[in-house]
């Protein structure tokens, strides 16, 4: 593939934003080592082999002979580099004065600061990755627990790609020889077996149907799998997504980077993300950005996978829990006919301050909900919260229907374009059913292809180029 | 110089904390490519020459055959390393959880988790720096402004360690001289020339003079120069402040990482740092820890480099500003005879509400306090806020008597050691002029050999190293 040459040399700060030991810039372009070289004092990069690490000084000598920094230079010459073009990746002392400098003295010397992406774009471009792969680079960046990474690295290694290019190949070759009978059309002939046709598009079609399918739980482990926490008032609600909380503190992350949702906190446990919706949080208001977020949440736990019951043990009068007298306790989106029943975990809360006696409440099952277990625990001491984390990640393996080995689609992108490319392999199933004319099946295969091109960006647009990398980081 | 061998290899993430496009782990020690090789996918690293950089991936083979990452894994051999040992430097996709799973990973490998300053540590062990030079890094990284930039770059490069391993030889070989005369004790001779060894002294003691005198510019270079904000209620000192720290957003930084200092901001003007304190903080409080806080700032004003007076101009009531009566707006730390006066910029506030001819108010010079300038400005609508930039960088720089061929301390402990070793060379030079016995003056030559040693950390106990390396962040 010939590579796309792009103009410009871009540079931008790769690693995380901060102070630290060291950072990486990185130089990409066609004058990237020449321009490095300008600032450089050491041995001239201009004569270095690709992916060697040389030692020296860079200076800003327009403005003194001092030095701005002591760094390695990393040398990547094309095309066997990230994006396909020369590489400079210079590791700097991480202060943000010297990272902000450094930049700074590039763009003095001929760089241009990279766009959010714009490295991958590149790659892209230079075809060192399709556009599925690329979205797995961004996946794999912000990917917070192992089964969302296991999904996103191998989306990122081509997997979807792999996938959908086999898929695409069998309908451009029956599209090839439908074309052809198109040329011969007054001859009455049929290259393409019609049989065959219809077998391979209903191949394709169940296959896009499962892959399609797959985001709504892939979406779930990428961005968390919801949990709804219920019960009344200081039953001990908050205490427990504190106690939660606070001991994976250092792993709580927010939402896609975006302001903290009050009602909405992600954490990992095991192998899952979990997003837990706090139904507190759910009451009337008039004002209006908290009725979003209302909104949302109702949403949200209408969807949710699990949802936490949390009932203070000491408010129990006997032994066993009145699950019937409970139901009062469920948010009706719970309780709609939605068709999607969560997993509901009864959390005893309090249970320190029981007899030891009456430790064993037990939940009566009642044939509407389904209680997956009864766990007593202590938001106050932290006991037993290890059992309810236990609990959680079964769950979550439970319904994690992502095998190790299917492929699993977590990005809106690529599923519109699936719904898109199902929409229109079916009238070319019905038109095959239906013995339709071979020029009307060839314009359903030919829109189904352009589909499914869209997905691993074979011919991508501009504006989809556009819309992908903008979600980027700067410096990837 | 013999290496320093440490027996375990370690691992710590090198770049700041968080997500982006990359990260770099570093490994460090005599393991380092043999434990990245048993968890690599690739062109085996042993084979790989030193300072080479290669693709490949890394497997968490335990677990499964799913790689953790692809990555690029950059090889340096002793002793031509960072650290003098081989260090492998993992560069990651910058996902938290690459970066905690590569990190865990190494560490169930045979690495052990990195202590802060660990790296220059061991650099500094296997002699591939001295200690006055790791502080210098530990400078570098922190430094958030040219000046202290320039200053921490010459000392990581070893300007202190030069000068003062000149003044340690010239006292070594009198020292060897006396220690001759020692030995020869019974017969009376004079192996060191008393005039010279008293020249020697004396230049020395002024060198170091000159040195420790340079830590009071050199440090306020470093935390930021002392600007004191001084006013009546409502003269707008909050809203000046915010329009300067609004107007540099991106590059506020608080002191030193610390929890801010509700008083206290910095921020980066020009070529400087400055250290703003907002003297509307001084109350009087019956919180301890405000008082602390507050007690703190009474000690930066009576320090302060520069005062900000400002002065609503709508409140004078003719062209001319009185300072005498102004003179009861100033703090008495700032009156008190400490003998170190600030230079003071009259801010003539809210011009924008003046008629235009009485824009020129002029200020009364009084013989007590020197006035650098009136600037008139208006915080709100942002005029004048350049002039006053200019103004403070201006003063700063007549005030910096840092050449760029000075050597200048920033550092406590340097400045420490240095007063130590003055100590102990005055009674030397006593000695001398009032002829001390050769063994006496031996003693205090050992003692002044000894203080300077510990600067640059020739002979450093193992408690100077701990209390240095503490002060690191982990990764370098």
């Amino acid at each position: 593939m010939d590579l796309y040459l792009a103009e410009d040399t871009i540079c931008a700060i790769s690693t995380p934003g901060g102070t630290g030991g060291i950072a990486v810039i990185r130089v990409s372009g066609p004058e990237a080592v020449s321009i490095v070289d300008s600032l450089w004092k050491g041995a001239p990069l201009s004569s270095a082999k690709s992916h060697t690490a040389h030692l020296g000084e860079i200076i800003d000598k327009e403005r003194s002979d001092e030095p701005l920094d002591q760094c390695v230079a990393t040398v990547f010459r094309r095309p066997n580099s990230y994006t396909g073009e020369d590489i400079v990746e210079i590791s700097v002392h991480g202060s943000r004065w010297i990272q902000r400098e450094t930049i700074a003295l590039l763009i003095r010397s001929g760089c241009r600061m990279a766009q959010p992406g714009e490295y991958t774009r590149r790659a892209v471009m230079n075809g060192r990755m399709d556009l599925s792969q690329a979205e797995g680079v961004a996946d794999v960046i912000a990917s917070s627990s192992r089964a969302a990474h296991r999904i996103a690295m191998s989306q990122m290694k081509g997997s979807i790609s792999k996938k959908l290019s086999t898929l695409r190949e069998q309908l451009i070759q029956l599209s090839a020889l439908l074309e052809l009978e198109l040329d011969f059309s007054e001859e009455d002939v049929e290259f393409a077996d019609r049989n065959r046709l219809l077998q391979i598009a209903t191949d394709i079609h169940n296959e896009l149907q499962r892959l399609h399918n797959s985001f709504q739980g892939g979406n779930a482990i990428k961005e968390g799998i919801p949990v709804a926490i219920i019960g009344a008032t200081n039953a001990g609600k908050s205490s427990l997504l504190n106690t939660l909380l606070d001991d994976e503190r250092a792993i709580v992350s927010d939402i896609h980077g975006t302001t903290r949702d009050t009602i909405e906190e992600t954490l990992e446990i095991g192998d899952y993300l979990f997003r837990f919706i706090d139904t507190a949080g759910l009451r009337d208001t008039s004002d209006p950005i908290e009725q979003i977020g209302i909104s949302r949440s109702r949403k949200a736990i209408s969807r949710s996978v699990i949802a936490l019951l949390i009932i203070d043990a000491t408010t129990v009068p006997d032994d066993s829990l009145d699950m019937t007298a409970l139901r009062n306790h469920l948010p009706e989106e719970l309780l709609s006919d939605t068709g999607i029943s969560p997993s509901i975990i009864v959390v005893l809360n309090k249970v320190d301050l029981l007899d030891s006696s009456s430790k064993t409440k037990q939940a009566i099952n009642t044939d509407k909900i389904s209680i997956e277990n009864v766990i007593p625990i202590s938001a106050k001491h932290g006991t037993g919260i290890s059992d309810l984390k236990h609990e959680l990640t079964k769950i979550a393996k439970n319904k994690d229907t992502t095998d190790q080995n299917d492929i699993i689609i977590t990005n809106l992108r690529q599923a519109e374009a699936l719904g898109q490319a199902i929409e229109s392999i079916r009238p070319l199933i019905n038109g095959l059913n239906n013995g339709l004319e071979s020029f009307l099946i060839a314009e359903h295969l030919r829109e189904t292809i352009s589909h499914l091109s869209t997905i691993t960006g074979t011919i991508p647009s501009t504006e989809i180029l556009n819309t992908i990398f903008s979600q980027f980081c700067i410096g990837k």
